[in-house]
């Protein structure tokens, strides 16, 4: 197994990057292809370029976040993103790993691997911590207007996905709305509601967004312009309240010591909502495997995504979500058919 | 000043109701009357009933949440909300309040109060803390889908309540959007761009979810959908942090020494974040003074909303609303007919 990452992309790239790359080699025994400026990265390398696992690809350009991502990919072929990418469509990489722009990681895709058949529109699903285990919540910004038909598809991958990489039995799929009754919605809910009903699916219908953190829902199903709203208003207010408790304890110094007592239980309670243990957001949809990473990623981020690209390699799961297209789509039209002959 | 208040609208109603409306009285100086079952009302108000100040409606009838609101408030026309929202039809209150249905109250206010003219669609509005002050949200839940028109509408009633109600000079007008650039949003915000750029208030452009709790802009427009989940995930993610806090913390002895050391600090955080502190939520666009309160309102909460009511009431809220959209539109027609003959 052999995965590509993109060394240039994310805010901390190329050292943190490197790094993580490294700790997957080490970890997980996976080979690497380092995409990027040479010297930079083997700067980074320093010894550990000996192993027959580690190889790296110069790519002369970036793509930076003030580029536009459909413009950018198509007159930088050299970027690292365009590059790592075309490895995995000339079957020189398995999967590719960037922590670079999204679109720019989506768009590559797009353009190098395609869509699996029966896909109409990719999403980007991400991994939330919450009281229970886990939530993933797809589309986070791949499709901004989305029709009820590419709910329904971000259903059934973000199903598979819960399975396959997740290991989740039968994961429960709901709806993001305004209300958990059937009749809440927006004009595009309301009607990728019943698709999902038929879909054969453990759909538990509407779910709201009180409940995301409380895991009611494994696969949670939205547009990726509400899906990206939602994640960073989450993360927005993780933030704004770490900063305000921060600022009233450091008023009483009776308070600082008292925090420093809780800090076994703090740092216990940081790991259990600490996203870069998830490692990645999957891009599902495209006719192979794309790990996108947030991009303050650190190295455990890199190392876990790496993790996660290994798995859907491993578990094939983009032949499943093709396999369970193709399927639906049957059904749809058998069901038609039987309609329209009764 | 006479204020109409529901007195079984939200869980804990009769009694926190009744002990919101007693403390604004004997701090605000305002008249109430606490409309619903009046046995029960005057069991809560006990001797408190005496003063001139405080009178009781009797309302036989309650709309429950689980009740349909636009049916339930056509058939039970002796509903405790229909008959106080009635009272400000009648002109015997200025404003009403209610912590019941959020559906029952806006169908209450716009059959009985009807929309201010040149408004197409009222509005709930909340305020949010902030790290800096507070974001006024709107809407968070009266429309599910929304036009641009209806988007720009909203910026002008929240820019108009953040200057009149919150006392802020010039406030920045955001929309909640899936990036910063211009070129980001969905097809009905990016249209909406446009409107508010040229709607003479101070709009700073899109706004991303995780600048909401940073205070960037002091009023941020939305559809209800969005601003319905946006203020749930808010919610839900601060109740799920401060459980997997607390579970971290009982597992360690020091853990619990340690906060209860911090427990000053942590008050003064809590305050700070405090949405009862706010007192309610505003149907703007609405033609006359309705506050709609969580359904889990405190006594305190209730007091407060009665403040905002009076609030609105003392500063001509709605009559500056029609006057400002009267302006908008003719400045609309003005440049339509300059253009055309140009």
């Amino acid at each position: 197994m052999k995965i590509a990452v993109d060394a240039m992309g994310g805010d901390n790239a190329p050292v943190e990057i490197v790094r993580g790359a490294l700790q997957a080699v080490a970890e997980y025994g996976v080979a690497v292809t380092l995409v990027g400026d040479e010297k930079q990265v083997r700067a980074e390398l320093g010894n550990c370029a000996a192993t027959d696992l580690v190889n790296v690809v110069h790519a002369p350009e970036v793509i930076e976040m003030r580029d536009h991502p459909a413009v950018a990919v198509r007159r930088k072929k050299n970027s690292s993103i365009v590059m790592a990418t075309q490895l995995v469509k000339e079957g020189k990489a398995d999967a590719v790993v960037s922590a670079g722009s999204t679109g720019a990681s989506m768009t590559s895709a797009l353009l190098s691997l395609g869509r699996i058949k029966g896909i109409d529109r990719p999403a980007i699903a991400v991994v939330l911590p919450s009281e229970k285990d886990f939530t993933l919540l797809l589309d986070i910004g791949a499709n901004v207007d989305c029709k009820p038909h590419n709910l329904f598809q971000f259903g059934m991958m973000g199903c598979l996905y819960a399975q396959k990489i997740l290991g989740v039995d039968n994961p429960r799929v709901g709806l993001l709305s305004n209300g958990e009754e059937e009749t809440k919605g927006n004009e595009a809910t309301l009607a990728a509601f019943p698709l999902l009903q038929k879909a054969g699916i453990n759909f538990i219908g509407n779910v709201e967004g009180r409940d995301i953190f409380r895991g009611t829902a494994h696969v949670l199903v939205c547009d990726g312009f509400l899906g990206n709203i939602v994640l960073k208003t989450g993360e927005g207010l993780a933030e704004s309240l770490f900063k305000i408790m921060k600022e009233e304890i450091a008023k009483s110094a009776l308070a600082k010591l008292g925090i420093v007592l809780a800090g076994a239980a703090l740092k216990g309670f940081q790991r259990r909502i600490e996203y870069t243990e998830y490692g990645g957001a999957p891009l599902l949809g495209v006719n192979g495997v794309s790990v996108i990473c947030h991009g303050r990623s650190t190295a455990k981020a890199i190392k876990n995504a790496i993790r996660v690209a290994m798995e859907s390699v491993d578990n094939y799961l983009v032949d499943s979500i093709r396999d369970s297209i193709t399927f639906a789509e049957k059904k749809e039209v058998d069901c038609a058919n039987a309609q329209g002959s009764g």
